[in-house]
């Protein structure tokens, strides 16, 4: 069997730099290469006693790379595709530039692995708050579908990079307000309810893509969901308060137990001794906790959940989920 | 005109000196007296080049005095009901103590105030998230009765009074988590879903005043409440993000037209210059912003809304609340 070479393209990021780490801790057999732009070309990652010296990504960076995850903005990864679908690459796209169309898979792996079967060159990694929420869910939507779905989201800066990251930690470290580059407004000690673009509808580009990615990863075309995305002044993890309805009656103890096999996900849920998912304990690491499990006696007939979920934004929000489908690619391939 | 007597019960908390800053403020002719607990006794407190010594406060603190504010826990409010009752004053509370006993009113000024005229002695304040969610929503009811409210708290630390900020304010100092007092994990660059206590519902005792108070305030027994209650690492404002179904259709347009009519309430609503909702530019202040008003495709008909508010928890969520109701009281007294 021959060694895949797979490329990280935007490898100085925050993303990207957790896409290494997830790939050397699974212990592919692979051999990575790292690129970014030309500001950090010859600059040297180490991780786990290997080192990796990044090289500008050019057009000519994918010649004999087997897959291409992706962690770079839109308009980057609009400019390499077709590179590296010249190179015969498969690119495992971070960016929200191809994920809605109709010939690129979105995929969760535990949700929706079969859609690596049709891709045709590349293959779209969600958006985070949406893998966090879906994985949070969909062990409740196979047993029992759900019909609704409303979403408040409280999202960490990292959401925004290692800028949005940095940007709180100065405001933190009393730096002036005019350091303002990536937020519209102070995080620290506040609350910014718009992430993405305003829209036509109201809604921002961040909460359409709760419901068009939630309806194409679910196979769900009758989906309802709202949602309101909210950054928060937290480091890394993703939270969501989530009230479901569901086609038929579920109680909270059911779904207790239906969460409690869920795989990826680990059910947190004891209010009496203040056991609940929090960013405190759910950063830097893979799974999607989920607690506050209750009935909504706002819905008749028990058909009613409210739920709340957190995920390491950069790893299974986006990094790990990346490198699921790749190990997805490895078998299959 | 003989001068009423106002007894501040709790002068040295959060809420106790914002009491005194609204009183002050709102050039109310009243004399003022600041009670607290013996640690505080002689303490003095200046406001607007007034000052005032603390008294500590005792059965005999309430000879005299015409109206006491509660700014104490439920017990030291049920301790000192009965004595403020003997002298004849009237208690008006900020703990949660009385507000669901059926002889006391439940105000929030601009929603209820008639229900001022029924009291016993007591009239209770309510909790500073209803107080918040309801100023956004009652404009909206009064034309379209709202059938369902689904509520996600972004609550301040100052719903832990002082305490609760220090805390904040210490942990980002660096101050080891050893010094965890008021909440049960740190609050910085965390989330915690649970305030209150549990309940056998599944829900905190904080998520049930939402629909509890929600129906007394609002005299509305079919209303249907879902809530969730998170707090959150900003200093002295709630946020809430909320999902209403209505009896019959409204537009967001037709929305946000009543919310501009409505007192109490600025409507902060232009997603694309950035303006919207924020602790940022809410705190200190009396009135309660709402923006991000959009409808609800996942509702039929154009029934639901969507929208987001904050207000000062200290301000109109408790002290401001608080004196509003002692200013109806000197009107018909």
């Amino acid at each position: 069997m021959n060694r895949k070479k797979v490329a990280i393209l935007g490898a100085t990021g925050a993303v990207g730099q957790e896409m290494l780490k997830a790939m050397v801790d699974k212990q592919l057999a692979i051999d990575i290469i790292q690129l970014a732009s030309k500001n950090s070309e010859g600059r040297i990652i180490e991780y786990s006693e290997k080192k990796w010296i990044i090289q500008e990504a050019t057009s000519d960076s994918f010649k004999g790379v087997d897959y291409v995850l992706g962690a770079v903005s839109n308009e980057l990864a609009i400019k390499f595709a077709p590179i590296i679908k010249q190179n015969s690459a498969i690119f495992i796209d971070n960016s929200s530039a191809f994920r809605m169309q109709t010939e690129v898979p979105l995929i969760i792996p535990e949700i929706n692995a079969t859609d690596v079967q049709w891709h045709n060159g590349v293959i779209a990694n969600p958006n985070c708050s949406t893998i966090i929420t879906l994985m949070a869910v969909y062990g409740l939507h196979q047993v029992n579908p759900i019909k609704r779905m409303i979403v408040s989201t409280y999202q960490a800066v990292s959401g925004a990079g290692k800028q949005g990251i940095d940007e709180l930690l100065n405001q933190e470290a009393g730096n002036k307000q005019s350091d303002l580059s990536v937020f519209d407004y102070p995080i620290f000690h506040n609350l910014i309810p718009k992430i993405g673009q305003s829209t036509e509808t109201g809604s921002t580009s961040e909460e359409l893509k709760m419901l068009n990615e939630s309806i194409k990863i679910l196979h769900h075309e009758n989906l309802l969901v709202s949602c309101t995305c909210v950054r928060v002044p937290v480091i890394r993890c993703h939270s969501v308060s989530v009230n479901l309805e569901f086609q038929q009656p579920l109680s909270a103890s059911e779904a207790k137990v239906i969460l409690q096999k869920t795989s990826g996900v680990a059910l947190l849920d004891d209010l009496n001794n203040n056991i609940y998912p929090m960013p405190f304990n759910t950063s830097e690491q893979d799974i999607i906790h989920v607690g506050r499990v209750r009935n909504d006696a706002s819905i008749e007939d028990n058909k009613g959940l409210i739920l709340w979920a957190c995920g390491d934004q950069l790893r299974k929000g986006a990094a790990t989920n990346a490198v699921q489908i790749l190990e997805l690619l490895l078998k299959t391939n």
